[in-house]
C-alpha cells in the first residue's frame, strides 16, 4: 500500500513557509501500514497540479493533497481537482451550514460570496467536515485508488487526518503493520557505530531495514519492519534489537518516543517518580522550557524557568555572586553550577538545568571562544557541570547544547 | 531558469524528520532568480532515485540534491549519481585532506576506510569542498543543466549553498531579478480582506502574482514579481503597494522582514531606539524568549525572562501577591499585569511582555475557559492588557499567543 503526499502552494517553493504538513501525515499512515513512497511540492499552479495527479496516479494507490483550498483567487486546487475528475462544483448543505455556524460565532463579519463559495465541492466527492474551519476535506475515488484534499492549515490538517482520513484508509484498505523502533546511542560517530555492529547489519534479513540518523551530539539508529502478521514483525524486530545491543552496551540510552520527542520522556519520567524541574538559561535562551511547555502536561514537573541572558540579570535575578563571575568569567563551570542552584532554590525543584555560554557569532560579556558552552545539572545530593565547544553557526550551538542539555539530564533523572 | 530541489531519506518519507532544507535552498534560489519548480522527497532507494533526476531532468535547468552522502550503508546517493552519469568513482586528494583534518583536530577517533571513502567522488565531479563534514558537495554538468549533490546535515548544506552554489550559479546562469514583498496585515481576515482590494488584484498585471497567507492572528499579503531589469521590476511593485495601501491604511502593520522573522523587526527597533526588553511567560513557556534569542544580537535589547509556570512560581520568583492571584485568579488581566510590571522591574527593562492562560489540554490552576490567555505589555509609562479567546488544540494556543504578543509589543515599540 503506497501513498504520495502533495503539498500545493507557492510559498513553500519560495521557501517562505516549511512544509511541516508532510511529516505528520507520513507518520500516521505509516503507523497504520501505509507507506509513502514520495512527497511533492509544487506552486498554486494548474497545469503543474494536474501533471503531478497523474504523475502520483501512476505510483501508487492513496493521493493526500493539502494546501490551495482558501477562498481567494490564488487558491485553485479545488477546481484544479474537479477539472482532473471531468466533474464539476456543487453546494454542499453541510459544508454552508459549518461556514454559516463558524461566521456567526468567531467571525462576525458579514459572510461574503466567496465564503459561501467554499460550500462548493466536486459532485463526486465525499466531503470530510472540517468543523474547524471553512474549506472542507474532500475524498475521491477512481477505481481502487483515493485522492483526498486537505486544507493546508496544519491545526484543520491534522483533525482531519486524525478524525477522519485515518479511519477511512483503514476502513477501506488492508494494510500491513509498520514497525520503527529508534535506538538513541550517544558518543559513538556514524561511522564508528557501522563499524561496530557492521556484521551484525550485514547479517539482517533483506526485509529489516536500518537506518542512521545522526543528529546534534547523538545518533538514532532507526529499525524498521513490515508485514501482515503485527506479533510476528514484533518479534522479529525485537529478536535483532536483542542481538545489537550488547554490541553498544556503554552508549545505548533508550528508545526514541514515537513523536521523536526526548522532553516528553523526561516529563513522563518526573511526572512518575514526582519530581520537579526548574531552568536557568543564558545562551539556550528559552528553547529548553518551551520544548517542555509544548507538552500538555509539563505542569505537573516543570516549575518554570529564568532566561538570564544579560550578565547583570544573572546577578539581578538569580543572585549570582558578581564576584564569582568577575574571577572565572560569566561562561565558566562556577557561573553554570552556581545558576542551576540557585534557580533550583529559587523555584524550589528537585532537579535544575542551567547554561551558559557563547553562541556568537561575536562575543558577547565574555572572552571565552565562540562555540564554549557549559551545562549543569543540580539535584537534591549536589551539582555537576561540563564544558562543550561546539562550533559555530549560532542555531548550530544553541541546538547541540539543548540536546546535550536534555541528554544529561535524562541520564540523570533515569539514575535516580 | 528553473530548478527542482529533491531531498533524499528515509526519514523524511516516514515522517520522523522535517525537511527544513528546502525551504532555506528555495529562498536562497529565489533571491538570485532562480525559481524553484519543484520540491520532491525521495526514499533511499536506486530506482527511485534514477527516476526522480530522470523527471527533474525533464522539468528543469538547475536540479539540487541534499541527503544520502553519508558513511554508512543506506547512503546511497554517490554511486546512484555516479550511475546517473555513468560515471566511475574516482579518490580526490583534497577532499582526503579535508577528512583527515577533520578527524585530527575534532573526533580523535580511527580513521576507518568507511570515512576514507568519502573522499571517493565522480570522476566528472567538481568538488564543492565541505569543510564543517566529510561528505563533500558535488556539482555535474549534463549540456546546459547542472546537477548539485549536497550533504543533508542543514549546517554542512547551507554553508555550501552559501559560499560554493549560489556564486557558481549566479557565475554560469544569467538570472532575472526575482522580488517579494510582503505585507503585514492585522485584523482582516483572509476573504474581507480580498474583498477590499478586489478592484485592485483584478488590475494587476499578469506578470505581478499575489498571494495571500492566512497566519494565527494575521494575513501575509504577498506580491511578487520577476525581470531582468531589477530597478523595472523594483518600481513595478511599489507602484503596486502605493495603490493597495490606501486601502488597508488601518490594518496596514508593515513589511516583513527577508526571513520572516518579525521578532528581528523588534530587535533591531528595540536596538535601534536603545530600548530593553523583559519577558514573563507562562502558558507561552519560554517561546517568546527563545524566539528573540535565535536571533544574533539580541544581548543589545533582551535583558532576559523569566518562566512562570506554575502559580507558586509567579509568587516566589516575580513576587506576585498572592491575594491578587486568590481574587483574580491565575489567568487574569490582573495578574499579567502584574507579572509585565514585576518582570520589568525585576530585569531594570523599559518594555516588558507578560502572558498567562490556559491552554489545555486541561485545566490547570485556573478555571478559566481552554484557550483563555492574557497578554499584558509594560512600559516606562505604564501598563495595559488584553484578553484573547485562543479555542484549541494547545500548540495552537501557544502558537496564536506567542504572534499575538508579538504584534502587541511591536504596535507599542513602534509607537515611541
Amino acid at each position: 500500500m503506497l501513498s504520495e503526499i502533495i503539498t500545493i502552494g507557492d510559498e513553500l517553493l519560495i521557501g517562505q513557509v516549511i512544509d511541516t504538513n508532510s511529516a505528520f501525515i507520513a507518520k500516521q499512515l505509516n503507523k497504520i501500514g501505509v507507506s509513502v513512497y514520495q512527497i511533492t511540492s509544487v506552486q498554486d499552479e494548474k497545469t503543474h497540479i494536474l501533471q503531478a495527479l497523474k504523475d502520483a496516479e501512476n505510483r501508487v494507490d492513496i493521493i493526500i493533497l493539502t494546501g490551495g483550498l482558501g477562498p481567494t483567487k490564488d487558491d485553485i486546487t479545488k477546481k484544479t481537482i474537479a477539472e482532473y475528475f471531468n466533474d464539476t462544483l456543487v453546494r454542499d448543505a453541510s459544508v454552508l451550514e459549518n461556514i454559516e455556524n463558524i461566521w456567526k460565532n468567531y467571525v462576525r463579519q458579514t459572510l461574503l460570496q466567496v465564503n459561501k463559495d467554499q460550500a462548493l465541492v466536486p459532485s463526486k466527492a465525499q466531503v470530510l467536515m472540517n468543523t474547524l474551519g471553512t474549506a472542507p476535506g474532500m475524498w475521491m475515488e477512481k477505481g481502487e485508488k483515493a485522492f483526498i484534499s486537505l486544507p493546508g492549515v496544519p491545526f484543520e490538517m491534522k483533525a482531519l487526518i486524525t478524525n477522519s482520513v485515518i479511519p477511512k484508509i483503514k476502513d477501506k484498505y488492508k494494510c500491513p503493520f509498520i514497525l520503527h523502533k529508534t535506538l538513541l546511542v550517544y558518543g559513538l560517530g556514524e561511522s564508528t557505530l557501522a563499524a561496530r555492529i557492521e556484521a551484525w547489519e550485514d547479517a539482517l534479513p533483506e526485509h529489516i531495514k536500518l537506518a542512521y540518523l545522526p543528529s546534534l551530539g547523538k545518533m538514532r539508529l532507526r529499525i524498521s519492519s513490515k508485514g501482515f502478521d503485527r506479533a510476528k514483525v514484533e518479534t522479529e524486530v525485537q529478536d535483532q534489537i536483542n542481538k545489537v545491543l550488547p554490541l553498544i552496551k556503554d552508549e545505548f540510552f533508550g528508545y526514541e518516543d514515537e513523536d521523536g520527542n526526548e522532553e516528553a520522556v523526561i516529563g513522563n519520567r518526573l511526572t512518575k517518580i514526582e519530581k520537579t524541574l526548574a531552568i536557568a538559561e543564558s545562551c539556550t535562551g528559552g528553547k529548553l522550557a518551551e520544548l517542555f511547555t509544548a507538552n500538555p502536561g509539563a505542569s505537573k514537573y516543570l516549575k518554570g524557568g529564568v532566561v538570564t541572558y544579560s550578565t547583570q540579570s544573572k546577578i539581578d535575578v538569580l543572585g549570582i555572586d558578581e564576584a564569582l563571575i568577575n574571577k572565572y568569567s560569566v561562561v565558566s563551570s562556577q557561573v553554570a553550577e552556581a545558576m542551576a542552584i540557585k534557580v533550583k532554590n529559587l523555584y524550589k525543584s528537585d532537579f535544575a538545568i542551567a547554561t551558559t555560554g557563547n553562541a556568537g557569532p561575536s562575543k558577547g560579556d565574555s572572552q571565552a571562544e565562540i562555540g564554549t558552552v557549559f551545562i549543569a545539572i543540580a539535584n537534591n545530593n549536589g551539582v555537576f557541570s561540563q564544558e562543550f565547544k561546539f562550533g559555530s553557526p549560532r542555531a548550530r550551538v544553541i541546538n547541540k547544547a539543548v540536546n546535550k542539555a536534555l541528554e544529561l539530564l535524562q541520564k540523570e533523572i533515569f539514575k535516580n
